[in-house]
């Protein structure tokens, strides 16, 4: 029967760059595959790696935290009962460990958080998980953890092996106070002139379309830890070309840019607190996804979790250059729309 | 040179169904595509999709709204000079329509809103758009009218030709609550014996999960008009499928799950207020894409929006089965787990 | 019996000002009296009191919109129902406002917004009041109106009185959007040297700091369509000291400041979208209340709604004056904590 | 001048209950001071009360947590910087509890929290601050620590004593998530008959409303992390009457009902994780404040935090009371608009 026989659905992907990166991750300069039907964000991103190569130190990338998450909820009498149950769990992480350790070679547990409503306790669950983004790995964890509660705490029942305070795939603000992923902060420094000639614009305008749109225009939009142009492209076209889960760009698109007007050049940053990438698990057989991971130097013989990190840099570096070329062309009346339609029909 | 040739990234794809379906946009009984890294979902959706065959109308979808926006930003003086503007601009709507019936055949301007922060004026444009999920078109004529507010308002002067009060590919609540995109709802009716049966759960525990997981656990993450379990996937592996731009599966993750015991029967509804798709535009013109459309009868001789808004109406089914599934598992300690591990390894 | 008996407590007022105010509903210069436990507030709104009193125009207010709110839940048996009921109502509104000039006098329905999840209808009724806020007239409409839909609509059942859709003394996204209360923005100009010498800062630092600590601070903190320093304040003594029902400092504590430096002087402006405020109703007949809104000149015979909308235009210089201060305090390492210091213990 | 005396807001206050009250930190029965504009607010309370002391245990509180924050902001030259500098910061947790020693006998460090947003570095310093609210002691410890960290980090330099992820006066996400104030949960377990003859609902009826209203409404109106009726009326009053800082009810408005079915009988429960309240500080030198904290029993000789724990006990209960009482109201078409007008004219 036709409708059960897997196929595939090709999706157009060029490879976009260089990009010029250093950072506590890595230097190098590298050309990056992106996978998308809107064909714009090729040239969109290529502009901002050409701009990467012309600025000192190219852009900057800093990882500050990684963890993967999954919250689990149970049920008590009461408060009193969950309070109780959650005091005693801080006593018990070495045994927590030791069941983690007994569904994982990789899974760490390295923090635990928890939400008490009414009778209801929800535990965040926070690990290390090497070089997978990590999601069947906590939930395979969170699943031998949920068997030791219902053992240890016999006064709590099982109410869900995702309470969604993890949260996986939905716009919180949970993901970013807590973390989940990798948080990856991408900068660049950008001289005035090269601003001027390559982007069209000013440090000055920049800033203030910036502030205008990306922070007020968001925040009177009710969004959430959110203050960017257009994240979720990049991190789309990026996540298909490497095999990604893409279901967490939305998370991942919550992130903010912040810019700044330094001795008359341009501080231009986006700070992305829920970068969820790996270079195991789902996805990563495919042929193409092993040769695009191969060529942007992630499948290195490095420590578990290093490819991961050098993913997530390398990722960060792709939605900065997206993002400043959009910036860059929205500070000047019809030169969006110009692109859109010269690429488009050309 | 390599790294700018096009090639492309097979996602695997594989189809699912029949659904059963009914409501205000289609009756029929349809398998669906669903191109995804994520393999497991192929089973979850397709557990759902046999529930539909077994209940009286299947999934009955109901259309609830339709619109594309783009927020422009002007930038006046001060707020008393803004709101003059605005107010003034309320007695040019046919000059508007003009305006951007020079952008295109099918963009019609449909509604306006506005939001004043100080002295910056941001207007929500709300366009139907045909069969195209419009994001071009209305930025075709949000360029258009850009130019005219110019000339018509000298007091203005340029801010942005997106100002974020749109709002595109970020989950913010403007969205929801002035309407972007399709709002669809599909809805089931279970009885309990094929509940018990087929999901292998009761009405009463899923009632019960949907409460605390997706509303109050959402809620203690931080989300923002949304409910839900895992929508965010579904969309994803649809969207692939179609040739549709699938950075919008953010604010089209945003949607709620509501859930009641009826006469001893399960209730179930998923909530989608803004499904972003189309079957023209971006995407399309790919062979597997227009094969897929094609099949899902999408690509008929209709009304222009028909065959997008049978599109919508068809995701939003998908999304129905896969979440169902989801949740019917969630309600049962270890079942979630051993389907990933037998699926992925087996 | 002691614990029934009607006492008072005597909260600190002190009258602060006089505030130099301008705009499109009023133009004066007036003392504002502000009753609180934080006596460093008195202190705070003085300074930029003193500031408006020096600068051309002093601040100008703009009275954006107005409007009071209630929403009502209605049942049906599906999303398709509910939708249908919507529609007709369309045709209705004539029959609505006849019911509504039943319950009130001043109630005039001015808008319909709804919102469908599943069979779950709700719909937000807004009203203009007078000089009311409008909290029980908008209850009292929504009462009558109930009963009509009951009849009108055999096929809607009763769901709440009030949906939470209002949304009444709740932190939420939608009373900005649609409108809630007065929509006000004050704004000034301030000459660089005011700045420097009143205020012992510059517009560089003020604007800086905004942005940093108001839009970027609150945003990381997961904030909602809000972006101040500290409104809260300002409304609650201004809310005690003119009988006002100050739980509604909950949404009114939502709005945004915005700075920018202008030809080397300060514009600064508070946008405050749900400022709920009137000159009559519960709490308006004490005698300090009516002597201090006698005094703020909103005891004047003017057609209704004049003397409400003169009381939030007031509110709002009184919110700009402090938030203006406590900002630029903020400015300065240490400054902050010595005022308070100073203040409290001198 | 007169403008310039200090006078007093006589607001109209009453006491109400018995409320019969057990938990971990309080089992007592005792009426409580309610100061408001709003007078339905008495009879609403004191119909909880009374249901309060004929359920076994009364209303039983919960007290998870405590503490008050304040974020400083500090600026690098780039995130590499904040980062060094956030991790050297762990090693150092000694010195800083000594500087904050310096600054008050009662402030203690208990945790850290961080965001780093390109190159900013927000800190979220968190305390236990004895029996104060804090507001004064936490800003005055900030301000020690600023001047340490710009010695101790001389790569930092000063963004501001306040970089609002403390969060203040604002709805945000963080102080629910990290904890801000005192973290209480109140609940009750109500008997069918009580419900039926002293509510005048059923349990179910009760239950469905808080769903429908509290959790779905409050989700479409885009809240962020709240479900309830009206918690900020009865803060407001509470707050007024016992000296505290009521601008707090802003994130003290931000809790949760939650209810169930129990075998048939009730179980109501109000989660207030925001509770800013304090027994020493501003507000607390007024003779009448002085009388009503003595007659709740939270002026006796306790260690330093155990009055304000109890004041904060007492104050969720007085929530639940008012909450109850209104969700039970509004299942009854009609009640409610009854009940105001036969109290207000009556």
């Amino acid at each position: 029967m036709k409708a059960h026989k897997i196929s595939s659905a090709p999706v157009p992907m060029r490879w976009v760059g260089p990009i010029a990166i250093s950072g506590n991750v890595l230097t190098d300069s590298l050309s990056v595959p992106l996978a998308t039907y809107e064909s714009p964000l090729w040239h969109s991103v290529g502009r901002g790696a050409r701009v990467s190569r012309l600025c000192e130190g190219g852009i900057k990338t800093t990882l500050i935290d990684e963890r993967m998450t999954r919250s689990i909820l149970l049920e008590a009498a009461d408060a009193g009962v969950a309070l109780n149950a959650w005091q005693r769990l801080q006593g018990l992480r070495d045994e927590m460990q030791a069941v983690v350790s007994q569904s994982s070679r990789f899974a760490k547990l390295i923090d635990l958080h928890h939400q008490i409503v009414g009778n209801l306790l929800y535990i965040r669950l926070e690990f290390t998980t090497g070089d997978a983004s990590g999601h069947n790995m906590v939930t395979n964890a969170a699943d031998h953890l949920m068997r030791w509660f219902m053992e240890t705490f016999p006064e709590l029942s099982y109410g869900s092996i995702s309470g969604n305070y993890c949260s996986d795939k939905k716009a919180t603000a949970v993901n970013g106070i807590l973390g989940r992923g990798k948080n990856v902060v991408a900068e660049i420094l950008i001289p005035r002139d090269i601003c001027e000639r390559r982007l069209l614009t000013t440090p000055e305008k920049v800033v203030d379309l910036n502030i205008k749109k990306n922070l007020l225009g968001t925040l009177m939009a009710g969004g959430i830890r959110s203050a960017n142009a257009h994240y979720a492209n990049m991190l789309l076209a990026f996540y298909m070309s490497t095999g990604q889960d893409a279901a967490n760009i939305v998370e991942g698109s919550q992130g903010v840019t912040h810019a700044e007007v330094r001795e008359g050049n341009l501080y231009f940053s986006c700070t992305l607190p829920n970068l969820i990438v790996g270079t195991v698990g789902n996805g990563k057989g495919l042929d193409f996804v092993e040769d695009n991971l191969q060529q942007l130097g992630c499948r290195e013989e490095r420590e578990p979790g290093a490819n991961a990190r050098r993913l997530a840099a390398i990722c960060a570096t792709v939605v900065l250059c997206g993002e400043l070329s959009l910036l860059a062309a929205q500070t000047n009346p019809g030169e969006l729309m110009q692109a859109h339609i010269q690429l488009e029909r050309g």
